[in-house]
């Protein structure tokens, strides 16, 4: 199917490799699809969201009950992932993993509380394995049922004061990169804000030793949120679904996922290099090259919605553009 | 109006700046529009096409009817901006300014064919200044009559066999730069016939010594699809519109039009960084960041058309998003 993809993109018309990435994301999503003809259905975004016990310690500009406030923005339809969603006609679903209040039910609400919010990671392990294994398994009940309703692309966004910490620390630990290596200022700290940061991270790694396991990590630094994205792309990949890797905190619970199920990448579409400063090299680390390069650093999924039209474009180019035969376009002189 | 605009998007849901280059563009077009609530109307690719006299000299690896065949290929719907411009909704017109071809009427295309192909750079000036002439009136009035019609955002392709020969000699001159960091593979030369385009175009400055007047250059060097672009951003700029920037071609083109008026430089978004070798410098010089980096180098506005849909994320966020207020989210932390 791969040489055949490549013949039908290279009989469009157009110099070869003309389209750059989007004829690679074409290549892709054929193949995954395993067709000349592939198509995108139901594109859904899940917005998973989650406290984090690490907050208590002082790591983000935010407080706390920022996420059940965004969570609540999310549902009013008054956020940036809304925004964009609405524009690319991308499904939205919010999940509350363990976020530190009581939601009333919500039509686009799922509720998936494992507890609110992880302990903190600077005392002890952030989950129990009881804890890891139910983010996992509800997300992928979530991801089988989106799958049954005819999602084939899924993009995972994230909610959670204090998660930058906590994707920082499995960074840190999987890709065996000190923590200044990996570590960024999240929703925007001050440099005394960002100094503490690094204090404390690194007072984490000397409680909790280093370990390359991704389960492992997962329980000692993970959020529920960031456990349900590892759970819901490894779900997502059974279903040989497209998966739409966003910023800094999706990118390492796809680290996660990725060690755990290696064939993942093959699905993987990664969306935006995110500002955020651990990014770049995490994405080079995976070998990753991403859509785009806005310079946003928001979470929720944004950098998969607004990448969405790109991937889209590549389908399209693919199944509606002449070949030079149909169209009696000379091709290139020998 | 600025920092009205700065504080709009500073009290929307999300952390200052977190929306990275979109955040600039909504400045952008909220300080063209005068608005803190601006709207897209009627986004429009015009593609111009015409045909070039330095064609003959071997400088491209496709024949010279592909000019003529490709524009039958856009009136046909089959070109990659076509499904571009049809996936976003984006109104798109054909003109010819000088095809070697004499095409039927057709409710997409416009006729202002100049005269059939340029002159051969290599042996005499492509164009006399009547024909220069002729070539911005004619692009003026097209812009006008879309404005007239309700566009408010206009990009700009290109279609010529040879044109990318045009442009290098173009930036050369008005950048000041020598051939060699200028000059790109255009449609895919090999490396035999790169070298003898190369050597071609050093005859060519030879011939015509070098010059930094924006008219003498266009005259010398440029296409009818070429100075068309430059009238047309001209006109576009006295209409307020938006002008959205495409890859090397409509850059050259841009890089005359900011020098007959600097203030067009306000209207223009730099839509995607091609892969034509000359383009990363071209851009550089006119410090100018573009939204994307696909690795495209096709021309026919392509850049416009799937940078389009970020542009109007910019403006959607800026209008549609919550602020902190409106939605009872904590902003950060003193």
């Amino acid at each position: 199917m791969k040489e055949e993809l490549q013949q039908k993109i290279d009989l469009k018309t157009k110099p070869q490799g003309a389209l750059g990435k989007l004829e690679k994301l074409a290549q892709q999503i054929g193949t995954v699809q395993n067709t000349l003809s592939p198509e995108l259905t139901k594109p859904t975004i899940v917005v998973f969201a989650g406290d984090h016990g690490i907050a208590n310690a002082g790591v983000s500009a935010y407080p706390q009950e920022v996420t059940y406030q965004m969570v609540l923005n999310f549902l009013n339809e008054g956020a940036a992932i809304n925004v964009f969603c609405k524009q690319h006609q991308i499904d939205l679903l919010v999940v509350d993993t363990g976020v530190k209040f009581k939601f009333e039910p919500h039509k686009k609400l799922i509720q998936a509380k494992v507890e609110k919010g992880t302990k903190n990671f600077l005392e002890e392990k952030a989950m129990n394995i009881q804890e890891l294994e139910s983010c996992l398994s509800q997300a992928e009940k979530i991801v089988n049922d989106l799958h049954t309703g005819g999602c084939n692309i899924i993009g995972f966004g994230e909610m959670g004061i204090g998660n930058t910490s906590a994707a920082t620390m499995m960074m840190s630990n999987l890709c065996g990169l000190p923590i200044e290596s990996c570590v960024g200022r999240g929703t925007a700290l001050n440099d005394e804000q960002f100094a503490h940061k690094i204090s404390i991270l690194k007072q984490c790694e000397l409680r909790h030793g280093r370990s390359a396991d991704p389960v492992a990590v997962l329980q000692t630094y993970g959020g529920f949120e960031i456990a349900h994205i590892t759970g819901a792309m490894l779900a997502a990949y059974e279903n040989n679904m497209l998966i739409m890797v966003d910023g800094f905190i999706a990118t390492a619970a796809y680290l996660a996922a990725v060690m755990i199920n290696p064939l993942l990448q093959n699905n993987a579409i990664f969306c935006h290099l995110s500002d955020e400063t651990g990014h770049r090299q995490l994405l080079k680390y995976l070998q990753a090259d991403p859509i785009l390069s806005l310079n946003m650093r928001l979470g929720e999924g944004t950098g998969c919605a607004v990448a969405y039209p790109l991937i889209q474009s590549a389908v399209l180019f693919l199944n509606e553009m002449a070949s030079f035969e149909s169209s009696g376009v000379s091709s290139k002189e020998a």
